[in-house]
């Protein structure tokens, strides 16, 4: 089969999973009564799409499922700026897909009221800041926090991966590293540090598209940030 | 010894501990008052009974303990067709006697009422749409989300344990894949994804039975669909 | 140094970690006002003092800290039977130094209230059936959750620590595997399958000493069975 | 690049993701309202920063982030006793510029109110005992707590890093043990065994400057015995 096709597929499928899984235990579980699973266990759910994804789909298209994390590859001279494109527009339909499907699958709840489910801060798992921010958090706040957790995403995903690491450890860091930055971050902007899971939710919920410019913006410098500053002071070449 | 009983033996155990363990937290520990698990600790639970089943266990059977990640695998040419009826009686027979000793524990509460105990949505942990989903869902959306569900679950396994995979990983790929199944899925289906661990519970529920059907069905045709789809988009072959 | 006593030192730090680890974390901060750690965390807790003890201690003893855990071994003939004096007295000793320093911590606290810390089901962490089952659970469904439990512990640890199993691994399986033996079974015993772990706490409420006999017999009865069932059907010998 | 320069800055942005991380997680996320990730969601942060940062960091500085691992270290043989105040700047430099970080987020809360936000136990994250404590335990309690901890941090980080031990579980085996240790003292301490991430913190919290010698002595001294003990009884030299 044709390698970047296979390559695509992978991107796609990988990041379908990331934006249904993480995406979905929050709109079904988060705050289900009595025995929800919190932001804990949502968390836990973004950070295991990838430990999964990676150690699935990772050997084939090394696992991004992330436009910032393509393009901070790219930057960091792991990843061909010409593969871009390919990997980021595969991405994106991923995660539309994966929002496609979920929209499906919550519409069929008994007392489902599509008003109150999208709309709101963090409706149907969508990033936002200001009014549309989980806690309340600013503009500045939430641009901060995504950038600085983008940035450190990179260089944990830069360093896990470099050849003087433990390789087949890097699927582990990596994963439980976004695990990580949604224990963090999820008050402050629902956590996006990924533009293609942002984008996916945002369509079925008019009031995140206007905030959605902030979640390609800020992960992309954040990631554009990692990789400089792995390079410039961390890198084994 | 013979080959296939201890592979059958295998399975047999596997499938026992991954429906007393996922089963058992859910009914044991989920809602205990105050400090309860809840869906975080029953989704942790399932995805450990896989993780420290196939580790055990897995070098001996490969370490299904699910009728339809057996067929998933034989779809996907990594396990023969003829295995698959000794492989699926074992698992079936192993789910069956967990549920036997659960309800051997169960019933010795002191304040034990078994027509509160195996009546309404989820009741023994067994596995319901409609007005059997605990958070009252479709057929279409239970469907849906166990096909889905059960296909991305064939995609991690037959990745993961791939030639080009780091291969010791898969114990832990696949059994946190469980756990994040779960964190997605328990308040849609009470998450199946596998025929056996829902057939062993619903012995004791009787409005279960009527359930089951869907339970057997769509996490089968999840595990195919997932086999072709890594197949024909991803395999390394 | 010699040899044994590395060893006994080994077991003794490692039963002294598992000991104040997971009875630790159940006294102090499973019920800790509104973001206490639950039944999960103290299930995870108990299980990292196993995983982090085989990793740092396992490579010296053999990473029992169990005596139910060394009869098993020695049953399955892992382990030589003129050890198990030696290691059973270190892993007592460590488990009794254990609960003396929890009671060190505890008694610090400004509200402090040694009648009422020291009484009731499951006080101080300690394990009980009937009256003194957190859940209100008869001595037969004690007796069968712990010899089950331990049983299928061995089985996991025979299992993972066998020649043709991912030996590096081992240390994740067998302590994310009390990690689920705790999911299941707090609310029945408070979870014991180690009668070192049952004999510390007891030593400050009289109470418990009364159910002590159970929780030696249940997880040495069922480390035997593990070990024989193992060894019957699965073992690679 | 100058091969000290590049260790410092993995110390500096490891010991900086370890506070953001871990105390961020505290003051953003623990008590959010109905969905909080509660103290085990901060014992997994604290953590997976140090599991993140092993696999990213570790090959370049050997992944201390912590002034008493760094101290123990020396103690220990495993690291030039020159090398110590470099490290130490270093990590307490990224802590300090962490904690600021934070305090830019925290204050672009809609509804940010300082007095509260800084007092109090536990306030901003900060260690303390008796009146700051967040459980109220004495000083002594606080003490023997750290104290212990550290020491058993040590073995653990000595023992998986040994060269009879599975190498590349090692960053696995230390970040779980911070998760375990921060289950169990959170209520005690709030948790430091690390003077570093002690001090970010407290910058912002005048009253918690007051206890902060406790949290450079307690774990400088159980680190010192807990490398003691480990060269003592358990090392393979």
């Amino acid at each position: 089969m044709d390698s970047n096709l296979k390559k695509w597929s992978a991107e796609f499928i990988g990041t379908f999973w990331l934006t249904l899984g993480g995406c979905g235990s929050a709109v079904l579980a988060a705050a289900f009564p009595g025995v929800g699973i919190g932001l804990l266990g949502v968390s836990l759910a973004f950070g295991l799409t990838v430990v999964t994804g990676a150690y699935a789909l990772g050997p084939i298209s090394g696992g991004h499922f992330n436009p910032a994390v393509s393009i901070g590859l790219a930057v960091g001279k792991r990843f061909p700026a010409s593969g871009l494109l390919g990997y980021i527009v595969a991405q994106v339909l991923g995660a539309c897909a994966a929002a496609g499907v979920l929209y499906l699958i919550v519409s069929g709840k008994a007392d489902f009221d599509a008003a109150k489910a999208f709309s709101g801060a963090g409706a149907f798992a969508t990033n936002g800041y200001g009014a549309r921010s989980p806690g309340g958090f600013s503009l500045l706040s939430v641009l901060v926090c995504e950038v600085v957790m983008t940035a450190i995403f990179l260089v944990v995903i830069l360093g896990s991966t470099a050849k003087r690491a433990a390789g087949a450890f890097g699927g582990l860091s990596i994963g439980l590293c976004l695990t990580l930055v949604h224990l963090i971050s999820i008050p402050v902007s629902n956590t996006s540090v990924n533009p293609a899971r942002s984008t996916g939710p945002a369509l079925f919920v008019p009031a995140a598209m206007g905030d959605l410019w902030l979640f390609w913006a800020a992960p992309i410098v954040g990631a554009i940030l990692g990789a400089v500053i792995y390079n410039a002071l961390l890198s084994d070449d």
